[in-house]
């Protein structure tokens, strides 16, 4: 499939455009790949533009001065990552960090493409809306989760998320890894893991998490 | 001044309507009276419209199921409020309340309306964005602070932005409502306010925190 037809798969608003501007997406798109664990988007030192995911899994995440990390969301195929291209939106005031979590192909629209889209195309400017509002949307639900939630709640539900992602009960992740995605201490992850197994909800081995009672650990996310 | 003069001089976006796009705004908006205390936009119970601020001081804040509160961010003179009009937007997926934290004026501008602009006006679609990035950059901020800063830190940043906002060291809250702002229970502020008294930061007296070393309060913000 060609860069075009890809575009027009991809884009929602694409129908939409003029030729002129469609032609325009087509000749600056380029196809970018990335490996399992790269960050390719670094806060403010880069400003690539705007990635289209074809294939893989990205983690976009905030990284503290001290070098603590949390997970706001996850990108998978045909999602958007708007927040790469933030630099175009002076009220954007904030820095985020993007990671392959598998090896992934995006496609990469560039800044100044996407601001002159943006700026001639009403269909654009309301689409980059609704991207917002969905990604706004997750750092509020991650919030609400952070404020309201206990850890046992949230460290289920991340089970059970990374659970139906890998559509595995078997889950490689290291307690470090965790406490990296839900912005805490290994020993917390480490603490309650251990809890969870001896209430029955998981057993633990070398590298390996496995989910023993999804139902109860559903329950305890909710 | 008439209403079209007012919404003139609060809308970056109002020389760029259309005449017709400007008279249906001018028709359609109505004024409103909230007094200190009420909360006049609840989730998805209500979608009013957009909200832009005469006079007054309004909050916008999260609750959670079992009553808890944390303040997102405020809302002065000329701003506006677009979540009381978030059911327009279908990816907005979070329920928002707002608060007159002192009497308050405010122009609405209805929900239908405020959609048509969006969908007639690239200016207003990309002013909506501009918005919303705004408010993203709040929420995380906010974020960044209850994931990375301790809660001495978040305190002191709260004292120091009230004192800001009411021109005066002398804060007339209590800490019930300090708990509300912050997300956390009253217990965890009054202990903290204890200590920053014994540090000689604040004295404390009924009903009025007074700051004593806005340096050091400053400093520990940071």
């Amino acid at each position: 499939m060609d860069i075009g037809a890809q575009l027009k798969s991809m884009l929602t608003f694409w129908d939409r455009l003029e030729t002129a501007q469609q032609e325009k997406l087509k000749k600056s798109a380029v196809v970018r790949r990335f490996q399992r664990g790269e960050t390719f988007h670094r806060g403010s030192e880069t400003c690539s533009g705007l990635y289209i995911v074809m294939s893989g899994q990205v983690r976009v995440y905030l990284l503290s001065e001290s070098g603590r990390e949390i997970t706001l969301y996850r990108l998978f195929e045909r999602d958007l990552c708007l927040f790469s291209a933030s630099c175009i939106m002076s009220d954007v005031q904030f820095d985020v960090y993007v990671q392959a979590e598998k090896d992934t192909e995006a496609i990469l629209i560039p800044t100044a493409v996407y601001e002159w889209l943006m700026d001639h195309s009403i269909h654009v400017a309301r689409y980059t809306n609704s991207l917002m509002a969905s990604r706004f949307s997750d750092v509020m639900w991650l919030l609400e989760q952070i404020m309201f939630k206990s850890f046992d709640s949230r460290l289920s539900a991340f089970l059970m998320e990374q659970s139906i992602i890998e559509q595995s009960a078997d889950l490689y992740l290291t307690h470090e890894e965790i406490a990296r995605h839900l912005g805490t201490a290994r020993e917390v992850v480490t603490r309650m893991l251990n809890y969870f197994q001896s209430e029955g909800l998981v057993s633990l081995a070398r590298g390996v998490i496995h989910l023993k009672d999804t139902d109860r650990l559903d329950q305890l996310a909710k």
